[in-house]
C-alpha cells in the first residue's frame, strides 16, 4: 500500500467527536472491526503498543470505562498505569497543569483521561507537547470513545448509520453520552430525534437540526434505534426533574411502548441501567436490546482509538 | 498420555470445596507441586495464560488474598486487572448481575470474586456464560483456595492427609476459612475436632460427624494439625462472645498448652494473626509453626486453579 | 570484563544515602545515565527483571513517585504489584512485620515502600530474609531516589557535583527530600548552605559543617542551585512558621530574588509545587528550571537503583 492509500487519522488526540469528520470516524470504526477478530481469538493479544506507557487518569469514579480502556491496553500490549484522584497527590493540591507536564516528563506517551470538568482533557492537551490525550468523559461535554462504540453497534446491527432515524431519551442536557452521540450521529448522515422533560432539553437543540419532543411515543414511532440515557439520579435534588416513579411513567421504555417501534428497531443504553426508571428490565433483556454488544464494541473502539493514536496510522503533520 | 490419563477438573467455577471430589481436589494439590518448582526459580513466569484476562473483583477489603491471587496470574501470564468496589461504579447502584454481563461482555476469561455475601460468586456464575468464577472469600460461606492450600500445607508436613486429627479453634460459625477446611479435610479423610465459646459453634455441627468441644485442652490433645482461626474483632460487638482477654486466656494457643500436642504438631493460622489473642507470638513464630509455609503455598494453589480452570487441562463437558 | 572490574552495589536495599560511599553513588548515577538512552526509545522496555515481582507498599498517598517507580518497573519488565494502605489489611490491624513476612512468603522479589514512619523500611528490612527493600519516603527521614535523582540533575547541567554550592530552602526540619540531598551531595563533594525559619532548621546543622542561614539573599548568592523544598501546608498549624502569605514574602523565590544567583545557577523543586509560596510560577517555569528534568531523571534512577538491586550487578556477598 503506497502512502496515498494509507488511512490516516489527523489528529494528535480524541477529545470529542465534534470535529470528527466522516472519514476518521469511518477509519475508526473499520480498525475497530478488525480489531474485533483479535477479541474473539484464543489469545486476544497483538503487540501493536508494546514498550508504549499509557496512563488512565481518572479523576471520577468509573468502573465499565476504566476497566474496558485497560483491557483495550493490554490487548494492546501497552504497559498500563492507574491513576485515580482519591489516592493520589490532587489531594496536595497540585493543579491538572502540573499533572499534566510531570506525566509528560516521565516519558508517559497516552494519558486517557476522565474528568467531572467540561474541557479538562482539552486544557490537558494543551498543557502536553508530545502525548496523546484520550477523552474517556469530561464533564456534560463530550464522551467520544461512547459515541464511537455506539456508531459502530449500530452499523452492526442495521448496515449503515446514514438515513437512520435515531431517538434519544432522557437528560440531554446534562449527558456527555448524548453530545457525542448527536455530533456523531449527525456526521454520519442519521436523523436524531430527542425526547425529555423541557428542563433538560437545551433550548438551541432544535435550532441544529434535531428533532425534539417530549412525548416518548412520537419519539419511538418509526425510530430505527432507541437510545435511552442514564438517568443521573444526584440531578433530582436540583428540582429539575419530579419524582423517579414520575419519570418512568413518562419517559421509562417499556414493552408496551416498544410496540409502537419498528420491528427491526433496536434499544440502546450507554450503562450503568437504572432498572425500572429509564428501561424496564424487559426491554433492557429483551431481543432488541443491543446493550451488551455496545460493552463488547466499546473494546474493540478503543484498541482501535489507542492503536490509531499512538502509531498505527501515521499522521500527515508527523 | 492419551485423553483418558489426562487429569480433568469436572467444573467451570471453583465456588467452594464443599461439592468437590477426592479425585478434583488432588488433582489441584498435584499441580500446585509442580507450580511449586516454578516459585522457586529465579524468573518465576509460565507462559500458560497469557493472553487470557483475569479480572479481581473484590468487594471487601483485602491485602493478602488479592495480592497472592494477582501474583499467581502474572506468574501465568496472564493479563490482571483490579476492580475494587469503592472505586468502582457500585457506588452509582449497579447490580451485581449488570456488573457480571458487563464484565463478561468484555470478552473477560475470568473473575476472581470476593464478597461479604455468601453466595455471591454462585450467582455471578449464574449470569455468565463463558467467563470462569472463582471464589476469593464470600460472607461466611466459603474460601475454597484457602482450604486448598491449607490441605497442601497438610499434606507436605505430615506427608499425607487421611487419617490425621485437624483441630480448628475460634468462631466456626462466621469462618469461611472454617467451612471450606471441614469439607476439603472431611473429603480427604481426615477427622475433625472444632473447639471455641459455645455461641460460635454451629448447633448441627456435631450431627455431621465432626467432634464438638469447649475446652482447648482437649481439643490439642493428640491433634497432628492446630489450626486457630482469626478472631474478627468486629463480632465483639454482638455479645457473642466475652472480652479479648478471656477468649485469650480460654482458647489463645500458648506454648504451655502445645505442650499436650503430639510432638510432631503443626501449627496453622490463615492470616492476619490477633497476636496475644487466638496465638501466642512464641507460638506463630515457634518451630512447629507453618503458617508462612500457608502463605507461599496460596501462590501455588492459585496458580493450580488458574490454570485448570482458564484450559490448563480439558474439561469433560468441553 | 573480570570480576574486579565489575562494578558493584555493596549493599541489598537501599534505604538511605546516609551510608551510600561515593563510589555506590557514582555507579547509580553513570547506570541511570544508560537507561536514559532506553528511555528515548520508542519502545522503551529492556528485559532485565523479567518474571521478578515488585510491590509498591505505599502507606501515604502518592502520585508522581508510585508512577515513576511503576513506569520503572516495567520498563524493566519486572511485574508490578501495587498495595496501598486504605485498600488493604492494614485495616485489620496486622503489624508491618507481619506484613512483611507474608509479602516475603509470596516469593516478592522487592518492595518499593512509602510510610509516615521514619524508619519503616529499615524495620521491613530487617523482617525480610530474601526480598529486597528500597525506601520511596519514610517521614522526616530519607527520600534516596529523590536525592539521586536530584544528583543526576545537577551533574548532568554543572556537569560535576564537587566544588558547587547548593542552596536548600524552606521546611529542613522534617524534610526527607532535604535530608536525602544533603547526605548525598555532602558524600559527593559540594557545599551547602539552608535557608529558612529558624523554627524549622535543626539546631545541630550547622555543627556537620552546612552552612546556615535565614536570609534567602545570602543564600542565593554565589550558589549554583537553588533548590526549594515543598512547604508542607499541614505544619502551619504547628505554630511552627507564620501564613503563608510572610513566608512567601521572607522564603518564596521570586525572578527578583535570582538576579542575585550566578547566571548558570539552576532552580529545583521535588515537587508538587505550591505556585506563589515556595515558588514564583515565573521561576519555576523560567530557563533556569530544571524540575522537569528532575521529574525525566526519576525514572532513570529509579531503574538504576532497581536494576542494581536486584541482581543488575552481583554484590560481594552474594
Amino acid at each position: 500500500m503506497n502512502a496515498d492509500e494509507t488511512p490516516r487519522l489527523n489528529r494528535r488526540h480524541l477529545l470529542g467527536l465534534e470535529d470528527c469528520s466522516r472519514e476518521e470516524i469511518r477509519l475508526i470504526l473499520d480498525t475497530a472491526d478488525s480489531f474485533k477478530e483479535v477479541i474473539e481469538r484464543p489469545i486476544r493479544k497483538v503487540p501493536a503498543l508494546r514498550g508504549k506507557n499509557i496512563v488512565n487518569l481518572f479523576f471520577e469514579p468509573s468502573t465499565r470505562t476504566r476497566l474496558s480502556f485497560e483491557i483495550a491496553e493490554k490487548q494492546l500490549s501497552a504497559d498500563t498505569l492507574n491513576f485515580t484522584a482519591s489516592a493520589s497527590s490532587v489531594v496536595k493540591g497540585e493543579t491538572l497543569r502540573d499533572t499534566a507536564r510531570n506525566i509528560e516528563a516521565m516519558k508517559v506517551d497516552c494519558v486517557v483521561v476522565r474528568h467531572s470538568a467540561s474541557g479538562a482533557p482539552l486544557f490537558l492537551s494543551q498543557c502536553l507537547e508530545r502525548a496523546v490525550v484520550v477523552n474517556a468523559g469530561d464533564g456534560a461535554h463530550e464522551h467520544p470513545t461512547q459515541g464511537l462504540l455506539d456508531l459502530l453497534t449500530i452499523r452492526d446491527h442495521m448496515g449503515r448509520i446514514e438515513g437512520l432515524r435515531v431517538a434519544i431519551m432522557g437528560d440531554i442536557t446534562h449527558s456527555r453520552v448524548a453530545r457525542s452521540n448527536i455530533w456523531g450521529l449527525r456526521t454520519m448522515g442519521a436523523s436524531l430525534v430527542v425526547c425529555g422533560p423541557p428542563t433538560l432539553i437545551p433550548p438551541d437543540l432544535e435550532a441544529t437540526g434535531v428533532e425534539v419532543t417530549h412525548r416518548l411515543e412520537e419519539a419511538i414511532d418509526g425510530a430505527d434505534v432507541i437510545y435511552a440515557l442514564r438517568i443521573q439520579l444526584e440531578r433530582q435534588q436540583g428540582g429539575l426533574f419530579p419524582s423517579l416513579r414520575e419519570y418512568a411513567r413518562l419517559f421509562g421504555i417499556t414493552p408496551e411502548r416498544m410496540a409502537h417501534a419498528k420491528p427491526e428497531a433496536i434499544v440502546m443504553h450507554p450503562g450503568p441501567i437504572n432498572r425500572g426508571v429509564e428501561l424496564d428490565s424487559a426491554v433492557a433483556d429483551g431481543s432488541r436490546s443491543v446493550i451488551l454488544d455496545q460493552v463488547t464494541n466499546g473494546i474493540a473502539i478503543r484498541m482501535a482509538v489507542l492503536y490509531l493514536l499512538n502509531g498505527g496510522g501515521e499522521r500527515e503533520d508527523a
